[in-house]
């Protein structure tokens, strides 16, 4: 019997996955050369329909990346000379923090413990920070920053950049990318793809930023943000890219754009309160996040009394997959993905095994 | 009709890939967690038979990157301090220099012109240089540089570092670990899979150089080698890798190790024998490397008489793709890709339709 993943990435895939694999196999896409116009129409399409998604204006670009880990490095090669800043709350927002320095660049960070989250109002940027550096949903701990906390923060300091991670919560946040700077995900969370293509969206400002960066310092050598960009133009990359993941991410992006984003966020927000609501009330289980606002929609934390190995391990002989707690909290929580992927009826089947767990 | 690729890659997809794609397909492998057991016993799976392939002893890791690209920053992070040294006589030889540059290292180079190959003898490496950077194979120009002389050249400079590209032979080339301290390729070549995956191999010795360079440089931070390297120990990669590719790698290798690697270099070398036996000895061909012992086994560069497009163009009509001259070449020469995903048949049937062509 296959089985239902409710992981937060990789995750389960989108249902629409092994039909446009089956495209791709049968149509010899593997084999084409990425220098092809062929190639060139694969990649403008998923552009595209990305674009459509996300409701990216044409001041900023869309590249692909090997991971959304690598997105990290080049935004603080292209963007930051000397001086980043982070809002870290959890594993992957500390991550983030931790690259500046492996960059020799200066990481001030404004640190709140796990399950904790930020308002704009509480933030006070360094003076010269050049880059604001804020995680959407921190998969860790299922936080989610409020998009229009987003906004504020790049309100209240128009002259810093802002990049966004938005990994595992895209398409579901609508951010407005005449705030947003720069922002990136990978395929496989809410995508419903397998791990291996990380997504970069950035702005010309970023790349006159690096541009001038380059002046004095490196700004990296592999997918340097001048070198992309130069090749996007031309709907291609610098070097042989994931054409599959490509080309799937396109047909996937395209399903969702039928079906509209802004059905799919709604979606996303019912599930989310099926949990919720059931997390709140029901004895041994309790909401890790406690400020409703900062609870992601994407990916739900779970304390639980019982010990999580064996939740989910019933969970498990139901035939649905979910995470456990991330690093020193994998005992003692659950992290169940709410991507598009999984349909409302499972989310249902879910929560009722849960309650019989 | 599907079409039989010669390309250069993506090329030709090897025979067993449909079956393995669909084998990681029902298995649901592309929504395993990359933190689970069954990801890291199909991690060391791959790493175990590409070991046995390509004969990897234990004082060197065999680890992933997005794609072979990504390994030249990373080598260059790993084992220059401050001066690099390049074998250049193709575009990807030359972009592998270039990288040492942007990185704001000294990148000497000895260049020579496209079609022209190297021997260890000519070879003078510049005292400060801490790396020699070679290609084994230009994919841009079908020179290859004989095993032998990479070897000579090491031992002729035992204090240095070498680093070989082997993206567009591995595992035609029988190295010797023993004196390569690194080496890196793409699955989209010798290995038939579609493209997204860099695999590099590195030694105990480059780790060493790694931390002790990261005491007062910038190593990166995206898959910087001792992290990388902590992971591989694991049978885990630091971000959530290529997961599908890595499942199809290790089968391809596993196919490969079957057949035997002595038997799949013998039939490279046989037909490479047919190609170039074709192109010597018909009017209007004639091969671009004048050297035999600089010949390409694994991609055969042909100056044509006649223009290329239209050969391409007669032969794509035939059911086969083969490809075109790189950069200024593209309209005089045609590039054949001899990988082991097409059979001497396959080979025997393209110097059939070339000489009617």
């Amino acid at each position: 019997m296959p089985l239902t993943f409710f992981t937060p990435g990789p995750a389960q895939l989108y249902p629409t996955f092994e039909q446009h694999l089956q495209t791709f196999v049968s149509g010899q896409l593997g084999s084409i050369s990425h220098r092809s116009q062929q190639y060139r129409d694969l990649h403008k399409f998923t552009v595209d329909q990305l674009r459509i998604l996300l409701n990216v204006p044409d001041t900023h670009q869309i590249m692909f990346l090997g991971s959304a880990s690598e997105a990290w490095e080049r935004i603080l090669f292209s963007c930051v000379e000397l001086e980043s800043f982070h809002l870290v709350n959890g594993s992957f927002s500390k991550k983030f923090c931790e690259y500046s320095s492996a960059l020799n660049k200066y990481a001030h960070k404004f640190e709140k413990p796990m399950g904790e989250g930020f308002t704009a109002d509480e933030i006070e940027v360094p003076e010269y920070a050049e880059l604001i550096c804020v995680t959407h949903n921190e998969t860790s701990s299922g936080v989610q920053m409020p998009v229009s906390e987003i906004h504020k923060l790049k309100q209240k300091n128009p002259d810093k950049f802002i990049a966004v991670d938005i990994v595992s919560s895209a398409p579901y946040p609508d951010l407005d990318y005449n705030l947003i700077d720069t922002a990136f995900f990978s395929v496989q969370k809410a995508f419903g793809l397998p791990a291996g293509l990380g997504v970069w969206i950035v702005s010309e400002k970023c790349l006159e930023k690096a541009k001038q960066i380059k002046n004095q310092y490196s700004i990296g050598a592999h997918n340097d943000l001048p070198t992309l960009w130069k090749n996007a133009l031309n709907n291609e990359t610098p070097a042989t890219p994931n054409v599959m993941a490509i080309y799937l991410l396109g047909k996937i992006a395209e399903d969702f754009n039928k079906i509209g984003v802004g059905n799919i966020r709604k979606a996303t927000e019912e599930k989310a309160a099926l949990i919720y609501d059931f997390i709140e009330k029901t004895a041994g289980f309790s909401s890790f996040v406690k400020e409703p606002q900062n609870r992601s929609q994407t990916v739900v934390v779970a304390n639980v009394e019982a010990p999580a190995a064996d939740i989910i391990k019933k969970i498990k002989e139901k035939g649905m997959v979910i995470g456990s707690g991330y690093g020193e909290f994998k005992g003692s929580q659950l992290r169940i993905a709410n991507f598009p992927a999984t349909s409302y009826d499972a989310v249902e089947k879910l929560v009722y095994e849960l309650r019989n767990a």
